[in-house]
């Protein structure tokens, strides 16, 4: 069959916590096989529950300056005290083997990497169904107290007050179809004329 | 469900003749139920086989000339002494209600709506497997002279030429991954963020 070589590109799902994005990225990881996963360095402290090397690659400030230095990220920033940095070989490497990269960030991540690499830059925002809804899924971890749940609350609302900076838009009712969706995006933006770098050879033919 | 109503949009097929746009057409208003196909009128004469007000509405320059002092048409050009253009209405009704318009049109008119509503415009270019592969397919109708399917690879030639102007290309190796893959690009444009008009409430009480 006939196929025409292509570069990757970097997917970013953002939502606010409770929307369902964490489940997201793990099903797609596991029904697409041109998907590789972007983990981000910070020096913020791990929340419990978050994984070094899942979550994030959790390091101290001297080495993070010194990573700074090597120009070992991709983009990197410093929000509220904390510095935060995508690795740059994991990136770069995959998109010119034609793999596609997820990145599961927040809005201020997207804009940094948006801001580097546009036309590279797939980005779906996740919506809960409504606000109520959401409050439902972050009290059901039954874990926290109700000035956490506040709090977290706050921080979706500011999260989402960012959705019409997206790409896509997904109200994430039913989490089969979310992936769905989100796969046939996936299936979409790798036609794309765009990202193509190699042409049939009766193209290159025609076009001298 | 929560749903966001949208904007429709024109999808846009175009390819050399022999390269399965028409197939492609045809099965797509089988199996999308969102589609509504726009006929251009033109002044030009029927090819055999063409059939009015399917292929085209074949219309004389009088009248012709009188639709556009009426504004009937979105947009329309004279091309080798030939008028072309879209009837308006349809056009412009689907998409204010959210249905997506196909068209089955050549290069020069992608342009011509490009220019009118590029923010409307999802164009699709259907590549052959090779030339060789074209070819084969135009003698295999086995009613044309050799010097009818010497021009027509001269057309199909200029045509395919333009090919990088388009949003999408495919090639049409198999018909049912082509359409497979239309159908995937029609899903993922309908989640497009700037199509949508109306947002959940939420999102309406939050940007208050």
């Amino acid at each position: 069959m006939t196929t025409i070589e292509r570069r990757g590109f970097m997917l970013v799902l953002s939502s606010p916590s409770g929307a369902g994005k964490t489940t997201l990225s793990r099903l797609l990881m596991q029904n697409d096989g041109n998907l590789v996963m972007s983990v981000s360095s910070t020096t913020r402290k791990p929340r419990p529950a978050e994984v070094h090397g899942k979550d994030y690659y959790f390091i101290d400030e001297a080495e993070f300056e010194q990573k700074i230095d090597e120009k070992f990220f991709f983009e990197y920033a410093e929000v509220f005290g904390n510095y935060y940095g995508t690795p740059r070989s994991k990136v770069e490497n995959s998109i010119a083997e034609g793999k596609d990269v997820l990145f599961d960030i927040d809005w201020q991540g997207t804009r940094r990497l948006t801001s580097k690499a546009r036309d590279d830059i797939v980005s779906i925002f996740i919506l809960p169904p409504s606000m109520e809804e959401l409050e439902r899924r972050l009290r059901s971890r039954g874990q926290d107290e109700d000035d956490v749940i506040k709090r977290r609350m706050a921080r979706a609302k500011d999260e989402i007050s960012h959705w019409n900076e997206y790409d896509y838009v997904i109200i994430n009712t039913d989490v089969d179809a979310s992936l769905q969706n989100i796969l046939y995006i996936l299936k979409a933006e790798r036609l794309k004329r765009t990202r193509r770098h190699s042409l049939p050879d009766f193209i290159n033919e025609l076009m001298k």
